[in-house]
């Protein structure tokens, strides 16, 4: 079996869902968690592909972006769709999440910045509001035809930890109410209920993203 | 051979590059192209996966979202890289892109919204001219190491495609100056130079994104 290291910065974050899929499959790795402030990560920025974490290093092997990197696990352990159709649908709605977290992203980087409030109410209003509707009736419409309970097919895919990690993250935020969301908020629990992620979740690092 | 109906604005934009797919591998696909602003969109945007284009229809089958398409297309047509580790390259180099394109959305909604020059100003100088530096630089990265003049591999893929388009309409639009940056420029015209393209880019509608 390949050696597997991944890093990125000790939180949940862009890494969770990756760090989820080895958790599913059952495939141990080096779960490389870098100290945010401490100087090793400025240190380390520039030997990384993309100046950025998280990094999946496999056998020597380097992987740069989040999604990338869940989709390599998710194929190798076979979490990635069963036919290109179900593949391509899984990959659309993680880009769909992409799209989102995108613009989520601007709150987090003023809220960080120390922006005022009138900014930050702005950018929620004008940005993270509508973007939640299109994303949310995006995800609600696919849960409402698919009977399994699962964003695509009758398993559990990589789109499905993708979404379960970022509705958690925005329930941490306050941007997911679980009573007006009954259909978001099974999706969750489905995810976290699987019982080959039961002990890792019991124990890990919570944080806000 | 299926069906292919590839439905998206008539612009270039995020469907361009599944629309070089199908060239590149010379599979013939119906281009439909929604004229904006005379209400067809409206009508159908809630019959859409995501509310959004472009949307490809395969024997019926609908999947949304562009990289999630082109990712599709690339992997029946032999153009997604040739391992599973080119593979998550070709995907990490178009989330890359992605990340970009989030931030450069920006200022494309700014300028549409009729912002002031302050406020455009602003967006370019603290949104995406740093977002562009680490951009660029990723991908110079990449090419500087990988012999083939592609990005990935030695062959073509859609990453470079992806990235080809983008470079076309960050030099529309004033942010790619080929003189400074020599393996961004070579790159854009070894995918532009591509004989199966040579027709159609010829002939093809161009459009400032």
């Amino acid at each position: 079996m390949p050696s597997y290291k991944l890093t990125y910065f000790d939180v949940r974050g862009l890494a969770e869902p990756s760090r989820l899929l080895f958790h599913l499959a059952g495939v141990p790795f080096e779960d490389n968690r870098i100290v945010f402030g401490d100087g090793t990560w400025e240190r380390m920025k520039n030997s990384t592909p993309f100046g950025q974490m998280p990094v999946l290093n496999v056998d020597g092997f380097e992987i740069p972006q989040s999604m990338a990197i869940a989709r390599f696990l998710a194929k190798k352990f076979g979490f990635a769709g069963k036919t290109p159709e179900e593949q391509a649908w899984v990959d659309a709605i993680v880009d769909q999440f992409k799209d989102f977290f995108g613009q989520f992203r601007q709150l987090i980087i003023a809220q960080r910045g120390g922006k005022s409030a009138d900014e930050i109410e702005k950018i929620t209003s004008e940005v993270v509001n509508p973007a939640r509707e299109t994303y949310f009736k995006a995800l609600n419409k696919i849960l409402e035809k698919n009977k399994s309970g699962f964003l695509v097919g009758d398993g559990i895919t990589f789109a499905d930890l993708v979404i379960a990690e970022n509705l958690l993250s925005l329930k941490n935020f306050g941007f997911f109410d679980e009573s007006k969301e009954p259909k978001l908020a099974a999706l969750k629990k489905k995810v976290f209920n699987q019982p080959s992620l039961k002990e890792y979740l019991a124990s890990r690092k919570e944080s806000q993203i």
